[in-house]
């Protein structure tokens, strides 16, 4: 069986960067830089799903992207979290928070509605992750 | 500087175990497997934070724990998490979810309060976890 992003996943975010082993994508949400991370593997809901490589390959993946993400945008705080309750194929966000951001200090799912970003502001964020990722 | 838990964690969570290098803690709160991990060291907010060793010890533990709270409280999602918005010492949420607890689909913060254990409760649970890790 190959791997297939999940359809809710592919209708909310934005393709960023394919790895050989993974999806870097960008929620179509303008009022924080959110990222996902989707590893490219069929049937895996859970971390221990994964063998330990690739536990390990991931997480690192997600800690540079919260590292990116702060010295992009200037984010204050990174909250990465893997819940999968609505969309249950393994996925890791990784959101740059400040203060003045619509749900601060809540947690950002389910909050203000997603407001899509215009072409611009696309093309902005995905190249900013994408030279930090090329540069490393 | 010595290590010291930040206050609010200590005020809302019971220590279920003391390694070497980190806290494994649970929140005191009935309607979830809930669990906090701490590394033990100062002045850590984010993953990036810490020694690539130390990012790879946290996660491998905490993967662990997410199979262990699967074993032992028959939990079908794992909700993995560091947020830090409200307390800023780098912690890590491990909580085991089903569709019959009362924050379903949505996640755990912010939503029914807190409902502290009976003393049996704790003693219970903290029992399994122990068991669990003390085993491997």
């Amino acid at each position: 069986m190959a791997f297939e992003l999940h359809p809710q996943l592919a209708a909310d975010t934005i393709l960023v960067r394919e790895e050989s082993d993974l999806l870097l994508l960008m929620m179509d949400d303008a009022q924080y830089p959110w990222f996902i991370v989707v590893p490219k593997q069929v049937q895996i809901t859970e971390w221990h799903d994964l063998d330990q490589a690739m536990q390990i390959r991931l997480h690192l993946y997600c800690v540079e992207l919260g590292k990116a993400v702060t010295a992009a945008f200037g984010s204050t705080k990174i909250n990465t979290a893997a819940l999968g309750n609505m969309v249950s194929q393994l996925h890791v966000h990784v959101i740059g928070r400040r203060q003045q951001d619509p749900a601060w200090p809540k947690p950002v799912w389910g909050q203000a509605p997603r407001i899509p970003m215009e072409q611009e502001e696309i093309k902005t964020r995905t190249h900013s992750l994408n030279q930090y990722f090329s540069g490393r």
